[in-house]
């Protein structure tokens, strides 16, 4: 859990990366972007900040920031109540994000798991995305993601996001947000 | 059907609209933007100009440049192959664009159907879109929409495209691009 302070800092320094990528986002989106510290209040080393802009039965697009360094944990999208898991596509609009998922690990990987955790990060096929490149992720897929030492804003496009169905591979994981 | 010189000058100009809205793309991408005029040789008036990042069978994502005043013809997206038909939402990242659905005229629209088309245009009710506005149109809902003074630049969200089962209300309307 992350303090109410933490969590505004946060949610400040989220708007100036989306700024940086020139991204507009209405005053309301601004107020409401959800930060995601994965229930580790490490959010310099893990974390996610989120701008969810529709996510319906059938369709969902969010922008993601990562700060320097900053990890989204491994994890999957499993089927829920008989539809397929979600499938994501995840567009660099500014910034670096390294991007693994299972296949060959490459030699000199660009990121490293969180100090700590490296035991809940299993796969390790690299992928490299700078603004421009995209990477499509089946459902079912083993993936986790950290931005390069300027941070990364992500366009996220997918089918709908149920966050709470995700499956981490480390089970201390708290997916939904708590602030206090 | 418009000619190669005019194919190529539109890509152009689609492209300085999308470096306007901070948009990068691929130099695929930047080499494969579609130009659709609908058949009429009337880009001025009638056409949209796109750059499609991803179309699986569950989700796709495009950026939609508009010139000034340039129109997208009246149409809806049926149901296709037993699926509902094609959701999207649009999502304004610069310029303006005036959308059209079903529902109460506005006295005074922002926009007018291309000249010697109106009887194509049959939906008034009118949604404007500034960056960082959007609007989900549901499937099977006619809609037609047209950029402000300056153009626009628009992202779509949406469940799977297949353009070639749109309906549009212009019976005269041909979809597939056609260069030559």
């Amino acid at each position: 859990m992350i303090n109410r302070e933490q969590f505004e800092s946060a949610q400040q320094q989220a708007r100036v990366y989306l700024s940086r990528a020139g991204i507009i986002i209405s005053p309301e989106e601004a107020a409401n972007i959800e930060v995601a510290d994965f229930g580790f209040n490490e959010l310099d080393s893990t974390g996610l900040e989120l701008v969810v802009y529709v996510n319906t039965d059938r369709v969902c697009a969010k922008e993601l920031v990562l700060f320097p360094r900053q990890t989204c944990p491994e994890h999957y999208h499993p089927p829920v109540a008989g539809e397929p898991g979600k499938e994501e596509t995840f567009r660099c609009r500014w910034g670096t994000v390294y991007l693994y998922v299972a296949g060959p690990p490459v030699a000199d990987p660009q990121a490293r798991p969180p100090a700590g955790r490296e035991a809940t990060y299993t796969v390790r096929h690299e992928i490299v995305l700078h603004p421009g490149e995209q990477y499509t992720i089946p459902p079912d897929t083993l993936h986790w993601f950290q931005a390069g030492d300027e941070g990364a804003v992500v366009s996220e496009f997918s089918t709908r996001s149920t966050d709470e169905y995700d499956i981490f591979t480390d089970p201390a994981i708290r997916r939904a947000p708590e602030v206090g």
